[in-house]
């Protein structure tokens, strides 16, 4: 089978991975409206090519918060990468450091923070991370993300509570026995079932919860407290003044991921953060919201060039990231296709996965009539918002 | 099989439920247009997140007519429950007082008021009446509501003549001779059939009135006088006028359900009804009109907060409901979905229907950005109408 | 098998139809983009339907140009009714009689004028006529038609050629020996072929002219001289001057079909047509113009009330024909909906046809809150032209 | 089998043509978006059909810079024809001049030049060339093109790389070893392998250049050198200042082909060509770009009848010609359908297509109302741009 485009990357994984990861990795909340129209919505954006400009050099650089990459796409925080590849993160760390781009590690990785480090050091690398009922949790993954050369946080503002992702209800989804949130060990009391109770009965506790959904997937089966997590440890009650915290703890830049706004966008601005992230889970928490490409115009708008906007969900081929570009962000991330090449394989298959999207986006910036990155603009694209 | 969102329901009562009833319930008139635009004309409305907003808790109460209801979804009046479980109208008054929220007893179940008063006293409901061409077959049904604690009248006003479900026409439909519309027992004259006459000359001569869809379901088969109703008991004739005449029979407070215009919602509120119910009758009365999501908007627009108004048709999911609150419905009530749940497991399937709604609802608002029913907007979508 | 609506007519015609006689009937030029735009088009149309108004008679007679029909739907003309019906148009006409309305007899009948009118003497009928190179032809078939009662002229003004119906081309389409165009049998001078010559020379002779596709249906086959036509028989040079030579042989009025815009309405107004029937031909003649529903509007606007304006194309369903005057036609006509009645049960066939349409626009103007056809205006639909 | 329509030599053409060769044809770069919606957007156009115009007699001849064609179709420049037909170019060349019409010869052509001269002499011939990185190869063909009375110069403007094509890769795209690129045998050093060196050693090259799809189809297989090509002949460096170059070397018309802007058209004017053909090189090249009707509108704006405009890229029945007239072509060309001719009979073939797209051509015409092509306008369309 000839990899010539990710959806090939797409049909292998879906070929060869447990379907329960696969389901996983592919869900999106409730009808996957919003899952399914971020990469629509990319289709609805017309190029402008322009001709007979020497494109014979054609750079694709550029930089985020300072920090060159080769081009500009870069990993999205995902989940539980062993359930692609048996070396999990530490494989995604190693291609995005081969490929000279920047990876950002979620908090609900398989491998810690230190194994990741260590895997590829020098790496461009940030970490994401939620702001948890027990903010000392938090706090200590900030400290140790910083100490260990993370060079941005990236905080996750969209996940008060999980989105309803109804084959993972279906499917009862849960990490395999050999398989932890490493970077949550010890970082909590384990969630302890009283003598007598079963997982079972926890279930029904937190189904008697406002959101079982929410807490579904961290409660089936019969290993929940392995995680180390009690039900629902993100904190819903987040709001803006929690950025000042947590800016109090670090010297890093923070990054707010989440954001489809106008107001949101200057929200984020006058809190100080470094850049946005727009995004919508890759369609997993709030179904029917916009597509990103589609928030992105809405967000740089607003913006007006005071932080840097980027964007994730959707990125299937290198014009679409060319369009985001033209459209304002200053670089994209990509999230389930990391995971399709983790899984064809490992670190091989990503970096397999990353250069395609670099020829792909180096040919369409030729074809469209540009040579270097710092030449996209909106006169490239004739967009018109659904 | 996992019964995780209202679709899965869907599917349970197509499978077993008798084709007749599930033809009867899935009804839409003509071409079903109507019908399934109800539920298309949600999707076109992208919802606008905001993040960071403190929903650790989330209030979903609200108040219809004064009442409180655990949250903004009521039954809607459809007929025959006995169709769907033998319980009929019982167990749906007992789901509904179970998860505290408003049923609307149709005038066509196939149990008595008083047997669904009796089923789950104390309950809210309203009850949903025709005006017949007898006046006095209707006066007494108000009486006997009023006597009974139902605490609204809804009136419907959309269906002079009955639509053409050709399903109904093509399956004969009819009533199995164990069920009735006992609500009319002896509140009409029995249709007599005259001597000699067999059920298929009345069904002559029905053809030979003006509309043979209209009456064409009571009239199929050998049993109609069972019924107790007359060829065509509705009154066609029906005007607004006949508002004040309602009016002066009772003291409960009238809904009128079928508006669809600006126009009309005027006039309601011009003839002092109390609240408005936006509905196309499940698009099972005239094909091709308005979405309700649609027809909402104009209608709030022309009501100016006079009156309170709802809307049912198409509600398939919590952020349904979301969206229906944002556009200036103060509570939603849902047909179909009831009948599927009762289906399901009578009592049990319901209030796992309308559990999952809240649920769903909640988890919406928590994702939109939204801590209660009052801070619900029209900020929170971008609607565009067809 | 219950005969519900048009479609169960459709599906019994192409069932038990020949197939080249099935296929004939359901041509559309080219693509048949424009056949299915006309049915789609009155798809786009949304009903505002108003409530609580008296519609216990619902009054649905109309009259065009002077005579009172039933209601507003009349038989569109079509050729060659004996491919679906032994007794052809003898049918068409008695059927059109019973049910009061007016039939529109095409030149192409499978049974002469004569024969048509003394089928059901007394109906209403107009004949619907085509300008021919041989004028003559033409002045004696308008002659025949005065003189047997016809009491309007429908000028297609749509077919200087006829279109290309790719399927009628891959049949090689022709009439079976036993039917005759027969009006026409002595109108022209017999197509003679030279001694030694054969059919096929014909059709190179045929295909070496203009329009090879224009005439191959009455030169496929080796019987074309017993049509009695010369290859195309039309004359294309036909301008709006010919309507004042047609207006000079006859008082009758002229009703012109086949205007599809605002400057060709203008047109025919001014040469003194007495009305105007919007048409496309049913998709068979240009592929890709407008659906005669968006281009009455059009017209409707430029006409101003002058003359009466009628529409043809896509009827299905009575509630089409509610569109169809609300946006201005003071009647519709039907064609391939009147062939498949026929191909059911002959007369009877379309009479159950023309039943349903009549009792499903009556339903749908109560349903809609309108109890006479004077009071259907453009309040009634939101109309958005694609 | 019938040869109707075009279609139909689209389905033998994909039944009977080795796969590797119909993917070769068929293919669109990456999702294939742009190259269905070349199609896709002729249907979005609609006719505005007047009547009662005398078309007895159509006039379908015009002239493209001077020399009269029988009608406004030409042949554009496409690659390879011996995979269709064995006589390649050789039967084109005839086929076009039977018709009497213009055939642009591709520079990747199967036959020579002076082969295709010799075939057809006196047929209107333009010939397409590309800008080598070696000036000399392509000054040599230009002067090769004017002796033999080619009449004008079609340069490409927008393949400054390969587009990726997914099948082509696939397949690992290449000629049989009995075709060659003729004309630019011996224009070029040939590409040597070095001692030890395999062609798979010659991808890795090419692969580690920075278009590796750009070159793939070049290098695949065992015998790329035979082409006499070096990898990456064509010069990506090109600029608007290179048609003052080949204006230099040529008294020929040159005609710029590949322009989908008004800035590029502004451009292309005030570099003095003759000439633009609006192309999007049938949606092999920049993917999401505009249909290439969509385009011509933007064109013709700008171009403000200073030079001629063509268009090419979804032409498939005779009225898409009069809508691309009626926008302001003043002549249309095919790529694929001339191809389907080829392989269904060689020259015969082509004719065929040819003969049934003016057959469709002066039908649409005349059912337009229109008698020659100087009638031809905007007026006769209603378009909306996506």
């Amino acid at each position: 089978m000839a990899m010539v485009c990710l959806s090939d990357f797409e049909a292998y994984a879906k070929k060869y991975l447990p379907k329960i990861a696969w389901d996983y990795f592919a869900a999106g909340a409730d009808d996957c409206t919003t899952r399914d129209e971020n990469i629509l919505a990319y289709k609805r954006i017309r190029f402008r090519p322009r001709m007979l400009r020497d494109v014979s050099v054609v750079d694709i650089r550029t930089k985020i918060l300072g920090s060159e990459i080769s081009f500009p796409v870069g990993i999205a925080p995902t989940g539980f990468h062993q359930l692609a590849w048996p070396d999990g993160e530490k494989s995604t760390a190693r291609a995005a450091r081969a490929m000279s781009t920047c990876y950002v590690a979620s908090t609900y990785s398989t491998c810690t923070l230190e194994e990741i480090s260590r895997a590829a050091p020098g790496g461009l690398r940030w970490f994401q991370l939620y702001i948890h009922r027990n903010r000392a949790a938090s706090q200590q993954l900030v400290r140790r993300a910083e100490a260990l050369g993370f060079r941005g946080l990236v905080l996750t503002a969209d996940l008060p509570y999980t989105g309803k992702r109804r084959d993972d209800v279906r499917n009862g989804f849960r990490l395999p026995p050999h398989m932890k949130v490493k970077n949550l060990e010890g970082a909590f009391e384990v969630c302890k079932m009283r003598q007598g109770q079963t997982p079972r009965d926890l279930c029904i506790v937190a189904a008697q919860m406002s959101f079982p959904f929410a807490v579904s997937f961290w409660l089936q089966g019969d290993d929940c407290s392995e995680y180390g997590l009690p039900p629902n440890s993100l904190d819903p009650s987040v709001t803006w003044n929690d950025i000042y915290w947590l800016r109090s703890l670090t010297h890093l830049p923070i990054i707010i991921k989440g954001i489809l706004t106008r107001e949101d966008a200057e929200l984020a601005v006058r809190h100080g953060v470094q850049a946005i992230i727009v995004s919508n889970h890759g369609g997993r928490q709030l179904d029917e919201g916009p597509a990103t490409i589609d928030a992105l115009v809405e967000v740089v708008e607003a913006v007006r060039g005071r932080v840097e906007v980027y964007v994730d969900g959707g990125i299937r081929k290198g014009s679409d990231v060319l369009k985001a570009l033209a459209l304002g962000a200053k670089c994209v991330f990509i999230g389930r296709p990391a995971l399709w090449g983790l899984a064809y394989r490992g670190e091989e298959g990503l970096q397999d996965v990353l250069r395609i999207l670099q020829d792909e986006f180096r040919l369409s910036m030729a074809l469209a009539g540009c040579a270097s990155v710092s030449e996209i603009g909106p006169h490239m694209v004739q967009f018109s918002k659904l």
